[in-house]
């Protein structure tokens, strides 16, 4: 039942998951969404470290970072974005594989803004500790197939 | 004596402070580093989000930012790096122009790994905020100066 999947650093991703696919880029819902709507965009290519990307892939990456910031900051009915990499373990990296957070925010959504951060930082700490609750793969899945509506993608691991 | 300068949204910035330019896209130094080297990058265009950027201005802005996190990562001796966008005001924005901030990290630069970005967010609000004491135009033009050498360009305005 493995069904087609993407790599994410040492992690495996179910296509269900995943709901844009570029040419170099995807963008796939979150197991722990730190708030609604909190997506994630990477490289296919696994690469650790931002500065390890050809032009290429940055581009694409954050050509898709945008398009895909417009479908949730719309659908999440949110009116800004936080966006931030964490580039290497000194910076709370622990998925070794690029990857752009994209949060949508909302006016009150946490007690003061900056503690988006805290639950950021929190989030890819528990992305390696398989004791946390995730969400299950069904309800990442239902996220993931209303999101890909928006951009009439068809998305396998191919 | 007012000098070659560009728009930083509602600011003006002395082409002193600018240490890379692209063809879209300009990388400067601080009022306020969070951290040394702490750096800037934005589009020349004045543009308040992210999602009002062309394609071709935000391939140009993060291949320019991947450029410079390789320079001040090395010149400031770090081992990892915070990029973050500020997308809006419920994120944290304050400029009304998007920007890039690149924050080189270390260990132990902070008590905790994500109080980097309650700086961050306090950094934002103080550049709306003429009575904090910001850095002077030289010190920041000698920063300046030293990161351009390795991006072997000379800025103007023009």
């Amino acid at each position: 039942m493995a069904g087609p999947s993407f790599k994410f650093g040492q992690h495996v991703l179910q296509a269900s998951c995943v709901f844009f696919k570029s040419r170099l880029s995807i963008g796939f819902v979150n197991r722990k969404p730190v708030v609604p709507g909190h997506v994630l965009v990477s490289p296919l290519r696994v690469v650790e470290r931002f500065g390890e990307l050809s032009s290429e892939e940055v581009a694409d990456l954050f050509q898709a970072t945008q398009t895909i910031s417009g479908v949730v900051e719309k659908h999440f009915q949110s009116s800004s974005l936080t966006i931030a990499i964490q580039d290497g373990p000194e910076a709370g990296q622990t998925v070794k594989h690029v990857h752009v957070h994209i949060l949508p925010r909302r006016v009150g959504d946490f007690p003061q803004n900056d503690d988006v951060y805290h639950a950021l930082d929190k989030h890819d700490k528990q992305m390696t500790d398989s004791d946390e609750r995730w969400r299950s793969e069904e309800e990442m899945a239902e996220e993931a197939s209303v999101l890909a509506k928006y951009f009439n993608c068809q998305v396998d691991s191919s």
